[in-house]
Parts: C-alpha cells; structure tokens; sequence
C-alpha cells in the first residue's frame, strides 16, 4: 500500500460542503466514491481543510492508502475521468505512510472575494459576493494588518465551534482591488470555523465606514462574536494555497 | 404605451440560447415569463442579439412596449427580482416608438476567453475553454487583425447559416494575455452564425503553431468553411459591450 497525497481543486456551488455526511452531497464523498470505482475497494480520504457548503477550492490536501501498484504520479489522470466536472485533482504523489495532512505544520492562503459595484453580472455570481457600497481597499488593507500575528481569535469564530483553544496566528492579511473587485486573502497556520468569513464581513465595514481600523483593535481584544461584523457569505471564499511547512 | 429599451446581463451555461423556443429555456422566455406577469398581460421582448446555446452575455438589448405608467428606469428594478439569478437588468429606458434594436447600425464586441494551462480550475469551467497547448497570443493578434474591414466571412460561418449575404464589416480584433487566460476581442457590426467562435477555433490554431498568418489570409479568401479552424466551445463566448451608433 502506499499512501498518496492529492491536491484537489472544486467549485463549492453544487455541495455541502468538503467534509462527508450522510445524505448529502460533498467533495470528499465524491472523491472516496471516484477512488473505490477505480479501485474495486472501499476507500475513504483523509482531507485537510474542511471547507464549508459553497465554498471553493483552488488546492485543498487529501490522502488516501492505495491498494494497488498504479504509480502515484498517474493518480490524478486516473481518477479525473471518474469525478464530476466541479471536482479535479491537479495533482497526486507518494507521500510516507504516516503522512497525515491535518498533522502537519501548514500555511493556507484562503481568499474573499467582493463584486463593489451596484449592478454584478450573473457570470460572477457563484464566486464573488456583492457589495453596492463603494470600498475603500486601503483602508481594509490597513485594518486587515491588526490582525496579523498569534492572537485569540475568538471574536472571530462562530459561536458553532468545537474548538479546544481558539488562539490562532495569522501570517498575513492583505486586501486590493482589481477592476471592480476588491479581494482580502489571509494566509495562517490554520484558522478557526467561519474566521475568514467574519474577518471579511468585518474588514467590509471598515471599508464602507461603518468601522475604523481601531474598532478591529477593540474587537479583536473583546474576544466576544458579537463585536464583530457578519459573516460574509460562503460563495466569495475560496482556499487559494496550500503549502506543507516541515 | 413606452417602447422600453432594457440591456440585460445572463450566464448562458443553464439556457437553450437566447431567442425563445418551444419546450426550451432561454433567456428571451424568461423574459418574456417575468415581463409578464408583472405587467399581468402578455409581453414579447425584441431581442438584438440572438446569442448561442451556452454563450454568455453582459449586454445584450431588448425592447418591449409596457402596458404601464411605470417610469422606464424604474423598470429594471421592478423585474429583477422576478428573473432567475442568472439573468440580470442592467438598466431600463425610454426610447421611440419605433426603436427596433435589430434595425440600427450597432458595434457590437464579443470576448472569447481561453485558459491556456494543462489544468484549469472547475470554478473556471462555465466561462473559459481550455486549451493545453501554449499559445503565442501576439501571433494569435497579428493573425486576427488581417481580419478587420469589410469582407465576405463566408469561411468564417457556420453552412447552417440562413443569412442572406455573408460580408460584414470587423471594426477590430485584439488579443491579449491576462496571465493565464487568453482573450480574443471581436468587434464589428455584425455577425455571422458561429462567426467569432470560428475566429476563435482558427486564432487558437495560430497560437499553438498549426497555421501562420499567411494561412488566415487564404482562409479568408476562399470564401470555403472547410478551410478555417474548428468552431471553439460557446462556454468561451460573452457579448462583452453593445452600442448603438445612431
């Protein structure tokens, strides 16, 4: 047997998420269906980051235990014909046996993305999320910049975690505008349920004025849901990258 | 009544092509349902563009005359909310009575998007068509201005064409490279059927070495379909700016 690490891309629209359930449709669960048809077993990955329902993914990390002598490389050519048109592997390896993705240091780069405009054409609709009211980037860009470093986060969490500590460190948090959209991409270790989709509900207050870069001081400190923003909605996020740090 | 001119925005992934149909979904009945019923009588669009099954649009123009006192620009606001959210008002105005949006000179400019990598993520497949093999996007460009002026198309037309003359007038091609992405920018007066994808298909083959310049130049002039490149994949296609130029 050997263990391989596949790097899987997918748009979220059409799922419940990445993580498998019963009686509902996920990436995983198509991913452990494509593998056991190719395999003829029952084969269940182990996946890295468990992104939520509408969510996308541009390189999220899945092993599994190959029970054949398929090279690890040919993976990914294999089972792409077996997956669904919004789910791809862009790439497969051999990794150790004890190879363990949510085991391991890591540095994930998720990405938010805004439409800042009155009128959104309906081809962007499934990835960026509308805001009608004008955005000042630089602004966000600064407040983002608070929140670098390890702090708790957890104003910044879903009140719905399972968390044992909800200290976290981020390694950076920058926001810019190309054409009419504006997009914060936060890269940390690891990060808590919903935080990127709160700091982006937060970080869109600053930039229409409803908040100031103080404000993001006061509720980082408040280590209380309530002081900050909403959680922004699911189909502006997206895991970007993924880097193994050890 | 007002003759209304609306610019409407659609993600053509989901519709049988613009112009209504019998046991299809398209755009125009859509419009058609939603005029409709908010007007509570029977309303048919006249529609500028027919587009493609599967193209998309962030412009086309339709009028239709309202049996209201409904201020046009409010229109627009009126009927977004009960158009699926794949179609979109960009914005709605009063024109003349006899304003037909197929009756007036027009330039029109369609955007044919490439991605030009070995894998392409799934949240890139409804709006970009794939190509593996690199293209040389200033080769693709010089390739495609032999294109502007007036000339007879008839190589670059689909034989199930209907229209009456196959010369039409190209006001510009450009091709530019937006990192990975390709796109090819066509704008004219008006088009044949399949016209810019058969563009498209024979650039592309430009691009990846297949042909050269001189190559395009003799397509042109043999007036023969079976001489130009493949027709590209609609999901490429968007009908990117339409203006009238009377």
């Amino acid at each position: 047997m050997k263990r391989v690490l596949m790097c899987v891309a997918y748009d979220g629209t059409n799922y419940s998420g990445f993580q498998a359930q019963d009686n509902a449709d996920t990436i995983e669960g198509q991913l452990n269906k494509a593998l056991s048809a190719l395999y003829k077993a029952p084969i269940e990955v182990i996946g890295a980051s468990r992104t939520d329902a509408g969510v996308h993914g541009l390189c999220n990390m899945v092993v599994f235990d190959m029970p054949a002598r398929m090279p690890a490389e040919k993976v990914s050519f294999a089972i792409n014909p077996l997956l669904p048109e919004d789910i791809s592997i862009v790439w497969s390896k051999e990794v150790s046996d004890d190879f363990h993705p949510r085991h391991m240091l890591t540095a994930k780069t998720y990405e938010y993305h805004i439409y800042n405009d009155e009128f959104m054409p309906p081809t962007k609709r499934l990835y960026t999320y509308k805001v009608n009211r004008p955005l000042d980037e630089k602004l966000m860009d600064q407040a983002g910049k608070i929140l670098v470093g390890e702090h708790d986060f957890k104003s910044f969490c879903s009140v719905n975690t399972t968390a044992t500590t909800t200290v976290r460190n981020i390694i950076s948090v920058d926001v810019r505008r190309e054409g009419k959209e504006v997009i914060i991409s936060v890269c940390g270790n690891g990060f808590l349920y919903n935080m990127v989709r709160i700091i982006a509900g937060t970080l869109i207050e600053v930039g229409y004025g409803k908040r100031n870069i103080s404000d993001v001081e006061n509720i980082l400190k408040a280590c209380d849901r309530t002081k900050a923003g909403p959680t922004a909605p699911a189909c502006g996020l997206i895991l970007s990258k993924f880097e193994f740090l050890e």
